[in-house]
């Protein structure tokens, strides 16, 4: 199944920053019609968000969410962090070592160095991109 | 499924850079052996591999493949684009904008640009790191 987790959760903030300053809240209801997505996988991306102080939780009635802080305060790399740090970038095959083989032997750290790398490149691009600059894109 | 393109090629790739200079060529089926996975799989990316010009595939009895150049010459960046040029690094939602709110019309562009900045952070590592330094890391 293809993980929109990120992609999803930028667009819950990014719909959060744009309502930044205001009084109205927004419900995982809200955002599974505009998103055209379950709910139930809102609410768990919301928890997450919750969870990393980037948004604040209201029950009850008029009930909802809304960010923790300014979108020039938040950064992408806290909103990737926040719902994908249980998954590596790409896939490392999680096969056993073949033990007559040097390079099967020493594959498993090779990889792992490899796509740690990767990893943080991009977490250093995103560290750099503000919520506000996702707002100041949109028409 | 998990998607280990990339990893089984770096696998592949730094087998055959680790036997560099050799006259010995190795099959799909050697490899399918070691990886403990399906060769056919494997032959796919080898085939991609030997369009992206990073190996050469001779046929018959005794047949197999080697690197076309030397460890030194081939990026991990060379691998990843042969292998992985028709994936996005993350996945974006493909569902159709919410055409009332101006975040979900702006939103397709938005993590459009995200993403692309995510890859050519990713690639920019990759384009630093050779198929020969993988072979050092080799006990």
């Amino acid at each position: 199944m293809v993980d929109t987790r990120f992609a999803v959760s930028v667009q819950i903030m990014t719909s959060l920053a744009y309502r930044y300053g205001g009084e109205e809240l927004m419900s995982s209801e809200d955002f599974g019609h505009i998103l055209q997505t379950n709910p139930t996988f809102i609410r768990k991306l919301i928890t997450k968000l919750v969870q990393a102080n980037l948004v604040e939780s209201f029950r009850g009635k008029g009930g909802g969410i809304k960010l923790a802080r300014a979108p020039r305060e938040i950064t992408l790399k806290e909103i990737y962090q926040a719902v994908m740090a249980d998954k590596r970038l790409v896939a490392t095959h999680e096969k056993p070592a073949f033990k007559h083989c040097p390079v099967s032997c020493s594959m498993g750290q090779i990889l792992c160095d490899v796509v740690t790398g990767m990893e943080r490149s991009t977490l250093s691009y995103l560290e750099k991109q503000r919520l506000s600059d996702l707002v100041s894109k949109i028409k």
